[in-house]
């Protein structure tokens, strides 16, 4: 992810992203470390990792803390540094503990916050574009306009962004106070200008931490200017509560779902539409109400997904119908035309062109060819308790209502199984295949039986 | 829809209806017109449509252009009129355009979009009332105040409506401007005003359309005067892109939901129960959370519809009780206190009084008797692959969980079918039909599989 | 309810509740009472009882008057008193009734409104305490702000609450009009001064009535005062339509979701997750979208509740995993890391450590030993129409899919039943099931069949 591929330009100045993630987050009551509560089912972190992987840093870190060997386990596949900040000494503090991960590297270094994850790499771009601007700032933080600015930092600047200060709340004066602009705490800086103004860093305060913030007063005693570039606060909304994270995750879906909506989809109830952070719409999609998209799914133009449906790891071809009450699980495919229908359960199977699963069905681990119509109440019985095998349905074949087909077995092209069956030997093409027993009938049984419990019946 | 029935009053004045829907829609993205997108199941343009039919209109003319095939076939089944605008050169040639169409007919013209949908009967009437008031304006415009008057052409005017002038925002005064009630475009004139006005019409400006709205200044001119009538913004909301199309489904539920609980069901979530633009509810029918409705439902007094159902062609008895978890697909009859349960698809078929479907069943096709009980897991087995045939139940049946009737068959009243059996031939009033082959045991068998596979697994 | 628990701290004051049920709510057009219509699956009295319940009440007095049958039932059981209002002349005439239910008792008395369901406990207790603050009021009035104060009564009152009077909307003067605390109807008196009071009220009014409100003044001509506490004004909504029963029921659930995050639990979506009143939740469970609780749910740490679920009267295991689309009825009882998935319903059954049940069966009345799995499509046969009989399943053993399991009947421990099997004995553990006759092949067939059939639909 943050290797350089040869088809990208490379960046005109290298970037290298710190992202701080050393906080607890006991407000999360979790033993899950915040940083990786997902959105949009990724993690937190995942989501800046992948927004700043489209910058191609030359290098990303990841302060980590408390929770450490989670943070690392979910970073580590990636080829991400991380960097340990063994006490909690402030925000400055912990970006120092960045210095050896970093170490070789000259260029720009842009500061994250784990438990800000929905910062956008265009957001990103222009930090580090502003760091560049005419006028050279030391430092850019990014700034926004919350709702109610409260007690956040105040940043004073002018209309260019060229900022005078950051002035914490409690030291601000009124006509501070009614000022809007409020600060982030992300930030661009080079990485000469970094470590050397951490090294002037102090702790004289009360908390006796070292704050970032307070580079951008030592910037202008040598005589360095700062910037401020601004964004819209729900870019930079924290997730420091499970409340906070049930915003932020609501504030992903409604851009994702106003963005499914202009790219072509039809949402009948957008508010109803769960998206993953992955999932793939095509033109002419209509998506009925109730519906949730797990990871990895691709939905092919025209395809419909009825209402009540989970789709999840699966692709869906143009013009299927899936749903109502469908669930897709991983490796589902179904081709053009493909009907999944209620109460049906897909698993690593291929559904083919115009084959039809419309009721109650249990589908694992088999290929159906296309134009099978499989029956209601059909289970696909792939597993022993050990191993899992595959059944194989071929073009045209019939399989009646309540059949069980026991893998590994094939249904030859144009085949019928008749309903009811358990399927354990493989069928021909074209040929009936049935296993039916006499039925057998008692005449009054019934009524006597009746009779015999509504007498135990009175008793009771 | 547009001829008179001998049971509803004459209108008092002769009424046409011009329907522009001669736009592409390209914001929509999508491959049908843009009119023909639905609100509640039901078209955007039959919307309009069945609201003007109560007004009795003598014709009805729907002006179309791209995408003229799509919206002719919508309208023809209804013997609607279309007229097709070749050239798109602005609203006032499009009206224009039904010149032939209304040809012989002397009367009001009411003129809407086929992208502004939700538009009452009543507020058609008002505006034709409107027309005929002592003041016999030319034109009558109906006027909206948009949370965001922005853009939109205002409509100055004095309280009781009488018009002076629209005015377009580029060309608005400051004055103009802090104007709040807009124009929505829809018109009411009369046939020979329309017309004559529309013939003096010119294309001298910008874009080199004709502007229906111009008319009113050529009313103006010609000594005559405007009038101005006023409605909710929600009502003249237009739809030009799917994120609109989002918003007027929301806005259409939202006044079906109130209307709902008006009328004495209970809603306990009314922002998730999705309404077809057809269903009706009797009175203390309750709705519990994540309900959707398609067309063609009834549900009758006293009816529970539980969570996460839906509901389709369906008529739901009196205190019948429907999921969670149910389909009720077209065709789908419940009598009194009858029962459909989780996991249960009801297709074309009756369900008797107090008869009970409860689990993960499939009934197509069927006529069930009143009191049968019909076990979990049951399958009607209606489709061979080309033709439907029908199962029939008796009254007071049971049916044992997992068995599959193989239509056509029929289970006299009062028989019990026993579990797991696949039901070939008729049963008898009070027989037991059973289809069960020997159990067999074989002693250890289990142990010495679990040994083999767990030697295989460990090998693999 | 209202006796003491040795437990419990003896209240400082005698407590009697008294609460009023005697409307009819024809706006709700239901044939059930409206203070029994229910707010998160209780009704809406019974959550007032509950609240009030806490504050160890010597006695609670529900006045009744049209519907009483059906509030007495409903309050019965609790021995709860109920007096009858037999004409409705008023509130203050309501509370009168309730002066023989008290007879004997003596302390602080707490009306309420049977359709103001959400006043807390806490709000009930500081009513009390404001009664014995230091300037001992003689009645204490319970004030909000509603957001439109329209047409009720303003409370002029000082910063401290010490209140001049209650003005009625129709004769407050602008500047009283201008006051935003508003009466919310809600009192704490002592039952000395408030039968003493009530013997003075008088009826002079348009309506002929006897307002409760009226007190106030009365207190002051006595030469005592009153004073006003404040609360929010959702606290106490007022419940006279369907529209105002969803809004207090999404109030309620707003808060309870909010609270179930702070103590520790996932909604990804929270908006769309529907508590019961009684529902418990661990720490890092999480609720995935869409989930319907009824009542009588317990969940336990690090279980989830997967999409589309719907849980009532259930016990979820540490870290059992349940839906997408699983019904969970009352009795079900999931041990640790056991697995219901989905088309899954569960019904009086125990689940055992980590088994597994995940897709498509029913399962009532059974006992499933750890570590067993069952197949898709298995179906315990509990039920002959008479009687229900149970199953039980043995540690580690594995039922094939589309089994029916005959109650009553035992699976032993480690036992297999080869899929699609209808078991009706005991099966010994270890050993292995099989209920299976031969498979006919017939070649050919399903060719000539489909060559037949084409041949007749051609002709149709």
């Amino acid at each position: 992810m943050t290797t350089h591929s040869i088809d990208q330009p490379i960046p005109a100045h290298p970037i290298a992203v710190v992202i701080l993630a050393a906080g607890k987050g006991t407000r999360m009551k979790s033993d899950l470390h915040k940083v990786l509560h997902p959105i949009a089912g990724r993690p937190m972190l995942l989501h800046l990792v992948a927004s700043a992987a489209a910058l191609q840093p030359a290098k990303t870190v990841v302060v980590t803390g408390a929770g450490r060997e989670q943070v690392e386990a979910a970073v580590a596949p990636l080829g991400i540094a991380t960097a340990l900040q063994a006490e909690q000494l402030g925000t400055g503090h912990a970006v120092a503990q960045a210095r050896e991960a970093l170490a070789g590297f000259e260029g720009d270094v842009l500061i994250l916050y784990g438990d800000v994850p929905l910062v956008t790499t265009t957001t990103m771009q222009r930090m580090i574009d502003r760091l560049h601007a005419e006028d050279t700032p030391a430092v850019v933080v990014l700034g926004f306009r919350p709702t109610e600015p409260g007690a956040y930092g105040r940043v004073i600047a002018d209309a260019a962004g060229r900022m005078d200060r950051i002035v914490e709340y409690k030291d601000a004066s009124e006509a501070e106070r009614a000022v809007t602009l409020c600060n982030s705490g992300l930030m661009a800086v080079h990485s000469t200008d970094l470590f050397s103004l951490l090294d002037r860093l102090g702790n004289d305060n009360a908390a006796g931490e070292y704050y970032l913030t307070d580079i951008v007063e030592l910037a202008a005693v040598a005589g360095r200017s700062s910037a401020v570039i601004e964004t819209g606060a729900d870019e930079v909304a924290g997730v420091n509560s499970r409340g906070e994270l049930a915003s932020v995750e609501g504030a992903w879906q409604a851009t994702r779902r106003a963005q499914a909506m202009v790219d072509g989809a039809t949402l009948i109830a957008p508010d109803t539409v769960w998206f993953s952070h992955d999932t793939q719409l095509g033109r002419d999609v209509v998506i009925e109400p109730n519906v949730v998209f797990g990871p990895g799914t691709r939905v092919a133009d025209g395809a419909t997904i009825h209402a009540f449906s989970h789709v999840e790891g699966a692709s869906v071809g143009k013009g299927a119908n899936v749903g109502p009450f469908a669930r897709l699980r991983p490796g589902a495919e179904l081709h053009a035309d493909a009907k999944v229908g209620n109460f049906v359960e897909v698993k690593k199977a291929i559904i083919g062109e115009g084959a039809k699963v419309s009721h109650l069905t249990y589908i694992g681990d088999a290929d159906i060819g296309a134009g099978a119509n499989i029956g209601a109440g059909t289970i696909t019985c792939n597993y022993d308790g050990y191993f899992k095998y595959r059944t194989v349905i071929g073009e045209g074949a019939f399989i009646g209502s309540n059949s069980a087909l026991v893998a590994p077995v094939t249904i030859g092209a144009g085949a019928i199984v008749a309903a009811g069956s358990v399927v354990t030997q493989d069928v021909e093409t074209d040929a009936l295949a049935l296993v039916r027993p006499p039925q057998v009938a008692k005449p009054g049984w019934a009524k006597r039986f009746r009779e015999k419990m509504l007498a135990r019946k009175a008793v009771k």
